[in-house]
Formats: C-alpha cells, structure tokens, sequence
C-alpha cells in the first residue's frame, strides 16, 4: 500500500483529461495517460476500470451523497430537500472546478458512447432519488415526478452555469430555475389540452 | 416492389416482440425473427437497421410529430403546446396499445443497452424539443427547463398509466402528473435552501 501514492488518483484524472482535450478520447490510451502521470497502468487499474471511467469518477461518491440525502434530512417537504441537496452539492462538488467540468463536458459531447454513458448517470441519480421518496412513503407518482425534476433542475442549471461568465455561483442558478419553473407552471391555463392544436 | 408486402414491417416487429419475450433478447437472432414472420431477412434490413432498432421503430415519427407540433403549434404559451403536444402524442401512438407497450418495456428493462438506448431516446426528444422553443425565442435556460419538463410529464405519466388498470387514458394521467408537479412547486416556500440540513 505504500506504493499507493495518496494523489495517484488526481494524477491520473488530470493526465486523462489533459490527453482526451489534446488528442481526442478514441486516440487516448491508457499507457498514454499513465506515462503522462508518471505512474504505471497498474496503478491505473486500482482507481478505473477503464479510461472511460475516469470521466466518471465522481459518480459513486454523488450516489453516497444522494442516498445520504434521501436517508437523513430532516425535512418532508420534498422540494425542499431536492433543493437543499442539489445547493450542498453544488458547493462541495462543482464550485469552484468549473474550468474542469467545462472541459469534461466537452469531451463528453464529442463521443456518441460518452454521452450514453452520461445519460445513465443521470437515469442512476433520479433512480436513487425516486427510491428515497418511496422509502419516505410518497406515491409512485409523485416519487417519479420529483425525482426527475431535481435531475433536470441540476442537469439545465449545470448548463446555464458553464455556458456563462457573469461570477454567479451555481447555488444560484439553481433558485432561477427553479423560480423559472414555477413561474411556468403558474402561468398555464387550468383547463388545458384544448389550447393548441395543429392548424 | 410488388414483393415488399405492406404489413411486413408490422408483422416483422410483431415476430420480434413475440420472440423477445419468449427467449430473451439477446437469444433472439434476426434469421428467427424472419422465420417467425414468414418473410426474409431482406425483407427485415429494409426495414430494420438490427433487431434492436425493432424496439425503437417509432422514434422517427415521433420526432417528426414533436418537430411538427414545436413548429406548428399556433400558441406562443409553451407549457400550453407541451401539454396539448403529450395529450396528441397520447392519443395517437400509446392509446389502445397498453400490452403491447407494457411487453416492450419488460424487454428494454432486461437489458442494459437497451435502457441506455431508451435513455438515449428520450434524450434526443428533449434536444428537439429544447431546439423548438429555443427557435420560437427563448432563452436557453426557459427551452431546457420546459423540454426536459415535457420529457419528465410523459416518461412518468406513461410509467404510471401502463403500472395501472383502472381504466384512465393516458392524457387523464398526463393531467394529473402536470397537477401533482405544480402543486409541489407552488408549496415550496420561497427563501429556500437552507431549510434542509444534514442533521
């Protein structure tokens, strides 16, 4: 284990990073990303089970996190938790790297199987979600539909916060969408369905 | 021409879905599809890319039905053409078509390419629709938000409608869906995020 240097993790995520922006994710090997981190494929086979993989590498711990969420706060006004943990989440998990994502995100547009790969992360996510509004009794309805809309709250304020530059944190964009969304929801006729048709 | 029978494609995808169910889709092969069908596998590559795609026969139109409707749409009130939009869509491809719906989504929940296919799926009508608000004039931030709501009200409604047997049609539970939704965000008090804490 003491071969095992504390950083080796970080080393090989930058290195990977650094080799998929420069020469593409098909091109990049994995002896590539280890020569660039200095460290050897052995080492990179205890931290990823493949390169693909280092691009999601913080998807256990955003799971623990989710779950952890579900399971412990306080509240049972389940908008509010979503909030409160898509806010907590924003600050120990995205503030602050947004160089690092915006770069990831490039990366993982570019690659048909990267962007798959993606969307089940987000499926994984709205699934722990659902599961923990079905723990806390909430209808199967209901489960699905605040499950989702917290995946699309983070998923569009994500966006909207790596697309600008204007210093807001993404705490904030949060609030405007989701003050964005309820506005919408307000606005719309209560007899619907007859309103727009094909002409 | 004369050869290419004008029920083919249907009692291809028919033969497939029976197929799938029976043995498993992995263990189903195009040449059996074919025999159960009584046509040749010509015939199913004119119609089918691989035996895959039988399951995904109707993401063509119904692209071109979101298209249609995102262009068409005589409101300038989005929700008001998502709504009106998922309730046509209802009627016109999943109404009256419950078990066999029900029977595709055992087999797309069997396997994970599958699902990852589905979720891909999903995805691309979200970016046609998030395209037709952002081409009817708005902001990046209210096209997302709204699509990915559409995509939210119809996966979860459908999910609801083929779990239950009581007997509502698809656009009544698309209905309730849209009303469970905004009742959580018009409950949601508005100095948020700091009301749920990890204990």
């Amino acid at each position: 284990m003491a071969r095992w240097r504390p950083d080796a993790r970080e080393r090989l995520r930058q290195a990977a990073l650094e080799l998929f922006a420069e020469q593409g994710f098909a091109a990049t090997t994995v002896p590539a990303i280890t020569a660039r981190a200095g460290l050897t494929t052995r080492t990179f086979f205890r931290h990823f089970a493949d390169k693909r993989e280092v691009l999601f590498a913080d998807e256990a711990e955003i799971r623990a996190f989710a779950t952890e969420i579900m399971t412990t706060a306080p509240t049972d006004e389940p908008l509010t938790m979503i909030v409160a943990g898509l806010r907590m989440l924003a600050e120990t998990h995205f503030e602050g790297r947004k160089d690092d994502l915006r770069q990831r995100r490039a990366i993982v547009a570019s690659d048909p199987g990267l962007r798959e790969r993606d969307q089940h992360k987000r499926a994984m996510l709205a699934q722990v979600t659902r599961d923990g509004f079905r723990a806390r009794g909430l209808d199967p309805l209901r489960a699905s539909l605040l499950a989702e809309t917290a995946g699309t709250l983070m998923y569009v304020s994500v966006a909207e916060w790596l697309d600008t530059d204007d210093g807001r944190r993404l705490g904030d964009v949060i609030d405007t969408a989701l003050a964005t969304l309820r506005t919408e929801l307000e606005d719309l006729p209560t007899s619907n369905g007859q309103v727009a048709s094909k002409g």
